[in-house]
């Protein structure tokens, strides 16, 4: 029954455990974000950990083999979820829902290379919010581009939100000249922008994708224009080859529409037009961004001018970890499951990510997991009072109170003082306060270091020492 | 792209979604749970949903073939977990921890035969709480024990905890006659004692398991003692056969120190030994405990003379959920994955079938998820001033106010109220108010019913707003 030799112990590649305070951390931020969810009326959703694989086909495009499959052991075949958002259009189309606004937190799983110290897993935390629903155009995601600015504003992080449009990118194409047949591979060449240098991005366009050189100048051509919303709205509004193609002009009057939108709700001045957007799933229709942790700078946002020239300055930093939100509208993928399409615009918060970077400005300083420690004073003669110490456990149980004692017949007094050591309080008694019906309640924080094992503490009767106690705790944590 | 045809939309056999009130009401039964854990000092831990299939090895005895398998896709072996324990046995092995106090709520695998109104599920909650640590006999185990009377305390759930001992029981099969290459056999026989009349556990260790009929009616009159702990300790005590038999001392003095910690812990109330508890899992190794909904009952306990008798008695009622929840101690299986083996004792909690019993007493009135809706007076000649109730719902959402409004751009007055109903306010306006800098605030529940659109309700200035609706909020939510 014993380990096969060589076996070493460990999680699974990818994987790691949580606990105590990094996991009591890591909940605090998961509450900060699901009270702004809450705030604009979300509905928490649970599913399944994994679904039936043919509910996953064909929704990842190039990711597809990055899915999890469940072991056929007779019955149905099924994977692990890759995202919470294909879960999310099943159980609309299941439930016949028409409308909602989800939350939902959970795992997702990806066979993807790990890199642990950037905070890219296998397993890892998605953190999904969802508008489904036919709605007047934009209002819808707009407020999803809101809930990003609060959520971040409330996690006090400095972002910007990278947007762009599938019907612009489109519509670009088309006019820079890229055959109907080329359009997906050129576009998912150009979502590698935030990795690779233009020159990079060029050449696998020209030399890979078999794209004409002149063509892909045009297209590095538009997408320098990223950056200041007014101004790459002016750009594309202005160009008339532009204004001719039918998926630009929707896609523009889209984007007018949003930007009223974002100015009502004080959230454009975080957000930067980024021409070379793309997103790699298949199933995005319209609005697709991106969160990273850049502040935004006026034109010179994401993909300035110079980076396009330098391949030097499109690198990524030491300490990026990529974007860590990212969403869009997805108005088809609904409708693959059921009879009528339903429209839908989300985003996915990179949990996992977002912790890495906050994990710098973090305290981590512990906090005391006990609040009293429960003690007995034992010479040679006497017994260790286990009983008592129990009676007067429960006692504090029962008030909701954190409450520890030595698992000891006789333990002895430093040994139970060291247990205690950075606890706020300790409950000790010996036969004479027993015989009067009382305790000594002794405060052991702040000034704990000193280890006084002579202040033996207030006398308390075991009736009030409920009351006590919480009028110590209240002062020892205030301080 | 679309589904093939005759393909079923559903989740996977077992499983299923939780949504809304559900969720947050079974996150709240979570929240009681480990409030208990906390006060006990516990330390939260999260693992991986897989492990390595390795580490899941010869851990579950017969149960093995309910363990879900991922494919192998190149790369390491896992399996989906099928408990916490064995995770969390794993991570004491891997961090050579000695001493911890820890729980774990999450979800469990098992490719068992699903019962979902019975609250049986292939994905399901446990909820762990398990003390690991080298301590004075039976202060760990007597701990657990008041966990579970706590936790069914908070939750206001009246229960029995059926307790015996892997030694006890161990002494009981020698005595009885049963050979050593049977016990295990004989064991799981009789831990069908639940679910199964005497005779037909009889039927099957004689007939099945080749077991004399003389020493399965031995091990019968023995079982047929289970109940009041005092009676049946003195019982197993006062047999010459039995004090002669090395395992049934040892867990009879276990049980005598339990008994008068249970005692200090005001927990024996609730107990009852029932010799018939076997518990399937092959690492149990002294203590072990299963806790049902029946309350205790004295001498007639769970196993009672009569219900030996009759078979009829011993069938499961409709309501009866089975254990609500087990453990016990496992001494070696930490042992199993490092060099030291670390003595353990621990409770799991089902929730999934705790939901279940609580299901029927649980108040299904739907709480408002937003408290604020924010409508325009909007006539013919005017908008439907979109921009400006978004303004507003950017001012209440940063106040932390859960405020909506209609997602279009000139929605008319009774649709705005139609979405208002049940909420508790209205934040209404059109030209006149918002040329003052006002807006009006109507209180709309108690007496929504109504539905007066003419009460236009007060006046209140933009900048006192926020001030006005958390008056508002605290009037109504405390009526």
């Amino acid at each position: 029954m014993s380990r096969r030799p060589g076996f070493e112990l460990k999680t699974p590649k990818g994987t790691r455990d949580w606990v105590g305070s990094d996991l009591a951390w890591r909940e605090d931020i998961f509450q900060t974000i699901s009270s702004v969810f809450k705030r604009h009326g979300g509905t928490p959703l649970d599913t399944p950990v994994f679904e039936l694989k043919e509910v996953l086909a064909e929704k990842y495009g190039e990711d597809a083999h990055l899915v999890y499959d469940l072991a056929d052991q007779g019955g149905e075949i099924c994977s692990l979820r890759f995202d919470l958002t294909v879960p999310f259009a099943r159980w609309l189309a299941m439930k016949k829902i028409t409308h909602v606004k989800r939350y939902q937190i959970a795992k997702v799983y990806r066979r993807d290379q790990p890199a642990i110290s950037r905070g890219r897993l296998r397993e890892f935390h998605q953190c999904d919010f969802d508008i489904a629903g036919l709605y007047d155009p934009m209002i819808a995601d707009a407020e999803i581009l809101s809930i990003i600015a609060e959520v971040f504003e409330a996690l006090d992080l400095k972002i910007t939100i990278k947007i762009n449009h599938r019907q612009i990118l489109d519509g670009l194409f088309a006019v820079a000249g890229v055959p109907d047949e080329k359009m997906r591979s050129i576009s998912s060449a150009l979502d590698k922008m935030d990795k690779m240098s233009w020159s990079e991005v060029k050449r696998e366009m020209v030399q890979e994708k078999g794209l004409l050189e002149e063509v892909a100048d045009r297209i590095g051509d538009y997408v320098r224009r990223s950056g200041d919303i007014y101004e790459v709205l002016q750009f594309l509004e202005s160009n008339p080859g532009f204004s001719a193609n039918e998926n630009m002009k929707a896609g523009l009057h889209d984007m007018r529409l949003l930007v009223s939108y974002l100015e009502a709700l004080d959230v454009v001045n975080k957000v930067s037009f980024d021409l070379s957007l793309a997103r790699g799933l298949d199933y995005y229709s319209g609005l697709i961004f991106e969160i990273i942790t850049k502040p935004p700078s006026g034109n010179v946002a994401v993909v300035s001018g110079e980076g396009i020239q330098s391949s030097e300055q499109r690198k990524p930093e030491p300490s990026q970890v990529g974007s860590i939100a990212a969403g869009g509208r997805y108005d088809s993928l609904v409708g693959m499951y059921g009879k009528r399409p339903i429209p839908c615009v989300g985003v996915s918060f990179g949990v996992d990510r977002i912790c890495t970077v906050l994990e710098e400005r973090r305290e981590k300083a512990q906090k005391p997991k006990i609040d009293v420690y429960i003690m007995a004073f034992s010479g040679k003669d006497s017994n260790g009072f286990l009983l008592e110490r129990m009676m007067v456990a429960r006692q504090l149980w029962d008030a909701g109170i954190r409450a520890e004692f030595a698992a000891k017949v006789k333990p002895n007094l430093p040994q139970q003082f060291k247990a205690a050591k950075d606890l706020p309080l300790a409950v000790i008694f010996g036969q004479d306060e027993l015989s009067a019906g009382q305790v000594r309640l002794k405060v052991l924080l702040p000034d704990n270091d000193e280890n006084d094992t002579k202040d033996r503490g207030q006398l308390v009767s075991r009736e009030d020492l409920v009351e006590e106690v919480k009028k110590l705790l209240k002062i020892t944590i205030s301080n």
